[in-house]
């Protein structure tokens, strides 16, 4: 059940905003603090105060002038148009290096997404145990996802075999990919995929090291 | 020595599709093929070829109606805007799991991005061997950036350390900083930040899958 208050659907550039807010607010949450203006937000997160007034509004959030928004009210409706809270089960494939580091992420869990298993094709890493979960071999994703509720599959394997592990997530499926590969997914228009492109990000803040004023 | 034709500066979002051109150049390249047109390319990467053929004309890409850009000439004039080639170093601060992922990550040093030492503060850790390098202790970084170029800090260490650490590497004189700490970091406006914020970026996964249509 859906209990916030806006009607409109909220642009793309908005929702990326928003765990970022939700961030924020939990830390001020934390502190004691009751109020934030748009002022402090927007500075902090290097946008201007007008931006966030425009973003509150989407969904209810009311500052008032010279008292700003409310902390606990914003963190909680955040919260709610993110779905924070409601469980998520992910799969990672890929138990190199970055899939170990994903399965021992301690922040996810707590935003409600639970590592239920991770597979990988490496005969050496098949037993082997990270956090509580064994490692299980690829063939076995097929039955695992039938007798289990799979949300997100986790791709932290080889760019090469990205498209193909992409392709055999889909067909079992799985309707949401969270993508460390180094390509471009073309999923049918129900998977939503989110790539998290490492070399990308790396390259662009050496474009803007050479490129400062 | 820069020697793109470009004269205007070269906008954020433009800056942020870069790389993805690249990586599908390179693959193009490496396929044998030599042209391609925008709406191949936009299809590849979801975005309209109209964009495409505006972010091309940014640097000099001229396509031909029923012909296409030519690959090379792309390949080569975004790889010299985004300055891949030129070798930068790295630093990564934190041997956790996720410092040790981006250590052992094959993908940065093709690029040019040369880890050249991993520093962290767990006793346990120092002295052993990620690649080639040793971990080190954070109190040796002082003296490391005095005897070594450090062009860029990935900081993969606890969020509550974060800000710590981001002063403490601005503070030698660090003018780059990749980020994995699930916070934002205010710095001197001299220093570039560039955040890979994991548990948002599943945030927003999690939120789309909800909310598609």
């Amino acid at each position: 059940v859906k209990l916030v208050k806006y009607e409109k659907p909220i642009s793309g550039a908005v929702i990326r905003r928003l765990p970022r807010y939700y961030r924020y607010l939990s830390t001020l949450k934390e502190m004691g603090i009751s109020k934030v203006s748009s002022k402090d937000m927007g500075n902090r997160m290097g946008i201007t105060s007008s931006q966030v007034r425009q973003d509150f509004f989407c969904f209810g959030g009311y500052g008032l002038q010279g008292y700003g928004y409310d902390v606990e009210f914003l963190h909680e409706e955040i919260g709610k148009i993110l779905g924070i809270g409601t469980t998520k089960q992910m799969i990672i494939i890929g138990a190199g290096s970055l899939g170990q580091a994903l399965a021992k992420h301690k922040g996810f869990e707590k935003r409600g997404f639970k590592i239920i298993a991770i597979f990988d094709v490496k005969s050496e890493l098949l037993g082997e145990k990270i956090n509580e979960h064994e490692i299980m071999h690829l063939d076995q994703l097929s039955d695992f996802v039938a007798n289990n509720q799979v949300d997100i599959a986790a791709l932290a394997v080889p760019d090469n075999f990205g498209r193909e592990v992409a392709g055999l997530v889909t067909r079992l499926g799985i309707k949401a990919i969270w993508n460390f590969a180094a390509i471009e997914l073309n999923t049918p228009e129900d998977v939503i995929v989110e790539s998290i492109h490492l070399i990308d990000s790396l390259i662009v803040l050496g474009y803007n090291l050479e490129n400062k004023k």
